[in-house]
């Protein structure tokens, strides 16, 4: 499964790119998605620190084409290709429980359009829900500076009716309506283990 | 934390190299420790279909520097480096219960050295531990044809010896006494959730 960037995944690290389009400045790749990312990784390693979870973003899916040894002890990866992720990014464990999950924010101010979500991941999503795991999705609206926790078997209902014909995409009321707005801070910046206490735990705060 | 293979993680994909060493065929590291790893891939692919588990391979961690847009739909990372994993290798969901685990094979017969288990990730397999994940390494003794499954307790004894001045391997023998020998066949090729059964679920298989 390779990817045709931009159609497809999109590169969520700060890449130097080499093509026309930096060079005039008219795409930012870097910039694009990085904010809950960043966010996310900080409130992951809050939890780490604090001793309250242990869930990582996983590495980007990359097929590997050809590698060069310019010296000996070195080794450069020389070709390489975005593949279609066949997972959600993010998981870990939470009071011995698996937990699993798909962030995405998306600038549009009344919905939250199916952009970069594959069938893979909502299989694997699926699946993993079969299995008693915690799964979700965490969404951001980046206009109105909300952050939300919707678990899976909502969201589930709106991919469903996606594939039934329906819209794709899943409008700002019934999110709001579905899902536990997350609050965000300095330390955790997105705090959705709490969201996860109060749809997954009915027994308290971690 | 970049990688400057082969000191540190090896490739575990068949790349193209394009060293001299490849043109004089003095190595093959396309075959190092493939064996094991695609023995778990069949293994895993077996498991999510019979329903029994979701556990995946994660993602070989890359540090892209690169990217060139050859044509508009296309994206090619034209530089990148290995990284040193943070996590273990293998994560996922069964029973509701996190499992995570690294695997490692070795042509030595009598015994195990941790070669290329780096104290990030004894320290990752710690804190799952902690928060009462199911943690373990699968230990293959390629020459002898036997595959163990090393619950982490068992395998940080020897580690935290190892970092007293103890000795940088664990004995056969002790791998042996301190595991669970795994059945290997056609379907699942490596029976570790078996094993997972045995030693962490006292009522039955799955």
């Amino acid at each position: 499964m390779f990817m045709k960037y931009p159609k497809g995944v999109k590169p969520n690290k700060n890449y130097t790119v080499t093509s026309s389009k930096k060079r005039t400045g008219e795409v930012k790749y870097g910039q694009r998605g990085m904010t809950l990312e960043t966010d996310l990784d900080k409130t992951n390693a809050y939890y780490i620190k604090m001793k309250y979870a242990v869930i990582h973003k996983k590495p980007t899916p990359v097929q590997i084409v050809n590698v060069d040894y310019p010296s000996r002890n070195k080794a450069k990866i020389s070709e390489a290709y975005f593949k279609v992720p066949s997972t959600s990014d993010y998981n870990g464990v939470y009071r011995g429980k698996y937990i699993d999950f798909e962030a995405k924010e998306t600038k549009n101010n009344s919905r939250f359009p199916f952009i970069n979500i594959h069938d893979h991941q909502v299989l694997h999503m699926r699946q993993c829900t079969a299995h008693d795991g915690i799964v979700f999705l965490i969404i951001r609206f980046s206009q109105l500076k909300e952050t939300f926790m919707m678990p899976f078997e909502h969201f589930d209902k709106y991919w469903q009716n996606y594939l039934d014909g329906g819209r794709k995409s899943i409008k700002y009321d019934d999110i709001k309506k579905d899902s536990i707005l997350l609050k965000e801070g300095i330390n955790p910046r997105v705090d959705y283990l709490s969201a996860v206490d109060e749809f997954y735990f009915k027994n308290g705060a971690y």
